[in-house]
């Protein structure tokens, strides 16, 4: 009997990568299967049935690939929140840590009104300092984040934990031990 | 009578970015509307109707929004060509040229099949600098263009004129004049 493929089994391991050490969990596999994209869209918004979702937020860069088909789905509107100098706009911006140094991301301050129901996507939950940061630019404008849906958590990088204290609502499709 | 607002009057421009003398089409505020985003991905598939079309590929990093969705509801797999040194695995390049200097896109070396019919997509058709580069990576792998869906056409930078050269179908929602 044939064993039906899940969303794990399209994500390709890649040793080393960007260095010594880092067990990269590389998701171009599945979405470059037909049938991997679609389960993780779909699955991605099964937590949110029925939930009113007015904006999706995407962050760069394969966020933005999720964060496009799952708006699509939902006949909403995608945001962008981008690395700093990017955005054409007017931006607010949040710095976060990397493991070394500082990162920048940004915001049109125009691109969610006050109010506004939102779902964050990404691909990759680690330490969740990158989602913090795209969570505090909602906020900032006055949105209100219904969930956070990924497809990869790294539990032991504590990044589910970090946003779960901040009161969200966090939704991965499969989990890897180890960074 | 209320007028129907096309995918061109969701465009904003945005003066002197990212440098004096350009006016950016900034579509971020096309992708924020719910209308406008169903509206353009919808319009970019209608010349592919009843086309067989095997894999979306998005460029870095406005096309990986548009693929995205557009890969969704097609139930495709989509592939990204992302700027040099951000593909995890094993990958081919192209450089092409920038107003000054030169850059260089990249493609997993195992993201197209022989054979494979793509539809490339993208925000903006400027000079057809990147698009060209994207489409010597697929068929470098073999795959087989059917078609560079852009929102919008800039036709006096000749990136149009560029790729039909090359045998390309082109087709973009909108066109802008002036650079």
């Amino acid at each position: 009997m044939p064993v039906t493929r899940t969303v794990k089994d399209y994500i390709r391991t890649i040793v080393d990568f960007p260095h010594e050490g880092i067990m990269f969990r590389d998701v171009t596999t599945l979405f470059a299967d037909p049938r991997g994209f679609r389960m993780a869209i779909d699955q991605m918004l099964h937590p949110y049935a029925g939930l009113r979702i007015d904006k999706v937020v995407g962050l760069e860069a394969r966020g933005f690939i999720l964060g496009g088909a799952i708006a699509h789905q939902l006949s909403l509107g995608f945001v962008p929140i981008r690395k700093k100098g990017k955005l054409p706009g007017a931006v607010i911006s949040e710095e976060y840590q990397l493991e070394y140094g500082e990162a920048i991301v940004e915001i049109h301050d125009d691109a969610i009104q006050p109010g506004e129901k939102v779902l964050l996507v990404d691909d990759l939950l680690a330490t969740g300092g990158t989602a913090e940061a795209g969570i505090k630019l909602v906020e900032r404008l006055g949105g209100e984040i219904m969930g956070c849906a990924f497809v990869i958590d790294l539990p032991e990088l504590g990044g589910r934990a970090r946003l779960e204290k901040m009161g969200m609502d966090v939704h991965a499709l499969c989990a890897f031990e180890g960074a």
